[in-house]
């Protein structure tokens, strides 16, 4: 499994600055944080971007493709520190995704809802959003999915683990919804990417 | 000392989205989390910047801007959170900074070392620096200080406890050296800017 997903990630084009995850046993030394910093960090982000696009649309885009950059690499570091192995189906991604993940990453657990009857398409349920604390957003910015990053994150990482996904916000505290909600959609589970000559 | 510190804010440019902190209650319910979310999304933050200026001392520079911006809100937290009084003096804030600061927003504790005869400039040793896990600095940037925002975080948090310092990388892991050092310099206790109309 791991020479597979470093093998992936040869094949993608790696940000500028981040190499590879090589150094599996610094993984378990890592302290635990509080996300305040991370928080604050991720505010001067979108504003950076606010700054350089021109418009509401073009800040959530490059925020989901940061956000996929982010993710296709965070999978190692999760599958490692979590121990997940792979998942059976749709249901059990989500539910690792919800309990584990985001509780690991953001300190909350979303509830898993509003199925669709096909079991392809679920919500996300974040009662609340640590991204958003310290937040208001300006009314000239009444388009901006200022979390779409996450949507980016959970798109790259399953995609590591050959999962094709839609990840969207439908709900979010910060427009003034009393619930952030990310639904999320199965498209089809991808071929997994053999390493060359390898069978 | 609340009251203080919101009326200082209140004379700050305010960050685009960043609202006052002001719900303290929030602040003991939040979770600990684990930090690489925040490191990719660092990564992000720095390569974007890299994108937008033309040379790595125009990044530093904003890079170091934004930390500032980020300490004078992160301080609220801090002082909130760890319950650190008013520090006697400098060689206390920085104990505090590396015991308490480090430990609660980075999982490190830097060592603080390198005292000047003077006691006015000290060096904060860090053995590791989560900002730059999964980082490689391409030959093409050699004078960029990749963590520049944690010099503004300190400088700006500070700021809001009337400590004028001057802080800057003075060795760097990613640059080739065995440590990260970050050198901190006391320049003046600021008058406090007591509220206006109060006496």
């Amino acid at each position: 499994m791991w020479e597979l997903l470093q093998d992936c990630w040869k094949s993608f084009p790696v940000d500028y600055f981040l190499k590879l995850v090589s150094d599996n046993a610094k993984l378990s030394s890592r302290q635990r944080v509080n996300s305040e910093l991370f928080t604050l960090t991720y505010g001067a982000l979108v504003t950076q971007l606010c700054k350089d696009y021109e418009n509401d649309e073009e800040v959530n885009k490059q925020l989901d493709k940061m956000g996929y950059n982010i993710g296709v690499r965070l999978i190692e570091d999760f599958l490692a520190r979590s121990s997940v192995g792979r998942c059976q189906d749709f249901r059990e991604t989500a539910d690792v995704i919800a309990k584990v993940a985001f509780k690991m990453y953001l300190g909350i657990t979303p509830s898993v809802t509003n199925w669709s009857p096909a079991g392809d398409e679920l919500s996300l349920i974040l009662e609340s959003n640590p991204l958003v604390d310290f937040v208001e957003l300006p009314d000239n910015h009444s388009s901006l999915v200022y979390s779409n990053l996450l949507c980016g994150v959970l798109r790259g990482a399953l995609e590591m683990v050959q999962m094709a996904v839609d990840v969207k916000f439908a709900q979010d505290t910060l427009r003034g919804d009393n619930v952030t909600e990310i639904r999320m959609k199965f498209i089809k589970r991808m071929e997994e990417n053999l390493p060359a000559g390898d069978e």
